[in-house]
């Protein structure tokens, strides 16, 4: 089987994991569960060479400067820099615009958490040869709880390695979420696809033919500049942003899912953080210098300070620079909320 | 009626509301309620001069800094230097031996809050009455909780403006101290007391003969420097020390109190001032820059970093230097323990 690429998504604007992530520093690059930022272990994932060729990223300007300095150890890595942000359609259309035809791409968000690298390997591999066939295929992620921040992926009849789609369904609530977990037919869409280069790019001229056209337009007048490509602003900026979601996947007639259990999560809030983490015995989880007493599933994140806490249940508390979050678990939903996550 | 002469006690190795309060500042010093620190709050309750005289301020070397800086509005304060501290009943005798025989001295810790000044001030009157008469007299608290953590006076007959007291009780546990509350005949011991200085020192001279001896020596060796008085320190180092409590109320035959309902705390813990304060309509009390969202009962005291919080209910954030403190309201009680409130 020929290589895959690794397509690595790296924008984000930094509110949900506030203060931790700023706008000026995102969760792609924060070594929020081990010793790796998140970005860096998307790289380390991808860098099989059995498996996977070298991995292209699509950044924006601002985070370019982090892309940089964490692909250092994987030196093949192209970067494309998105003159603007205009959503994942137009990001993956660039980098297939940039790969062969027939080259099999796995796009890959870059602010993911997988436990499982060998399960993801395995996934990658039969959405991989499903795409190569013209399925445009997603990974459809085994539920362990009845989320409502997700979009789910139903399936229908079996197809090679994985399934067709039957529907996607928009993020439920929380009876909906309940019924999907019970049924065993619904997966949640993680943002993980597998296309085939050129299959994408026809789809994406079927279902949004300016989208396809002022893609194309914006490589052919881009340059290149070392491992950098920078697409044509003028023509990227006319661009009407969308999701590959809307965009390709709930149009097309050839959406397939490959189903894994692989230990992900999307550290979506501070919760989920607390979560992925290894916990002591007690469920805390200290980065940083601290003491806890009476405390259980409390997540403590320090920059410096010392953190003494006592009494607390499920409590979340984040100090970062000048500014101090101390939120309940359910509370962490709302965090991209406050003024301070808001006007960074 | 002549003039009550304030002795105030300024001690205190600021554990409890660590980290605000630190051994090289502690709570008499801050600003913990209003915009006086609690000292200044003191010198200000006994600066009617219709009814006292300048205070007394008997406190250690170490905070003399901090009570000079915070006396110069109350400028007839004198102030007596401890060697080293020994407790109540030898910081009291000191006072006393300073003041003329016949001086009724009013004892007030230097640390507390007191809502209703106009109930202090009457009742001080009518503790210095009892006490012209050589009564040993305690400001009787009226109980608003079945505390645990405070003392107990339970009064016995009238005795011109107040009762003979029955009985002290110690620090009781919950049980006893809800039939207190219920009985109605116990009030808190806050360790306030007016005594006339050369009936106090008669009955520390019966009751601590070594101690009253060994208080005289060090007055007569020690010297006077402007508005200060050091006692001698060979002579006031070999005191055994103890708290007037030990040392005179619970051996005198004339212990008297007077009752008094005055909006009283010890400002004891985190609880007891988040409970002094005005807090808005959700219960929340904020120092410093914040922004609480679904909060009630919480306390927020910041030097400087914005505190955000989401979803807590009746707990304490103090963020002060590098140290910043998450505690339930019923671990407040426990921050005295901390890593870092004793090894300060």
């Amino acid at each position: 089987m020929s290589m895959i690429h690794p397509v690595i998504l790296c924008g984000g604007s930094g509110t949900r994991l506030w203060p931790r992530s700023r706008k000026t520093l995102p969760k792609p690059f924060l070594p929020l569960v081990g010793e790796q930022t998140l970005f860096e272990a998307t790289l380390a994932r991808c860098a099989d060479p059995e498996i996977f060729a070298a991995p292209i990223v699509v950044t924006g300007a601002a985070h370019l400067p982090h892309v940089e300095a964490q692909s250092t150890a994987f030196p093949g890595t192209s970067i494309i820099v998105e003159p603007e942000a205009k959503n994942t359609a137009p990001a993956i259309a660039l980098a297939a615009a940039r790969l062969p035809e027939d080259a099999v791409m796995l796009v890959c968000p870059s602010d993911h958490y997988i436990a499982d690298i060998a399960a993801f390997r395995a996934a990658a591999q039969a959405a991989a040869a499903l795409a190569a066939d013209d399925n445009m295929v997603a990974f459809g992620i085994t539920p362990t709880a009845p989320e409502t921040g997700f979009g789910y992926i139903k399936r229908g009849d079996a197809l090679g390695a994985g399934f067709a789609v039957e529907r996607f369904v928009e993020k439920p609530d929380l009876d909906r979420a309940i019924e999907f977990l019970a049924d065993g037919s619904y997966s949640w869409n993680g943002g993980i696809f597998a296309f085939r280069a050129g299959a994408l790019l026809a789809e994406l001229a079927a279902h949004r033919p300016d989208m396809a056209a002022t893609v194309a337009r914006a490589v052919e007048r881009g340059s290149q500049n070392g491992q950098q490509f920078h697409p044509d602003a003028a023509a990227f900026g006319a661009i009407e942003g969308d999701s590959i979601d809307y965009a390709v996947m709930e149009n097309t007639s050839r959406a397939a899912m490959v189903p894994v259990a692989m230990g992900w999560s999307d550290i979506g809030n501070w919760n989920a953080l607390r979560d992925a983490r290894e916990a002591d015995a007690a469920g805390n989880t200290v980065h940083g210098p601290a003491e806890l007493v009476d405390c259980s599933g409390v997540l403590v994140e320090s920059d410096g300070p010392r953190v003494s806490a006592i009494g607390l249940t499920d409590v979340a508390i984040v100090v970062d620079g000048e500014e101090v979050l101390v939120t309940s678990m359910l509370g962490t939903q709302k965090v991209g909320k406050l003024g301070g996550a808001s006007n960074q």
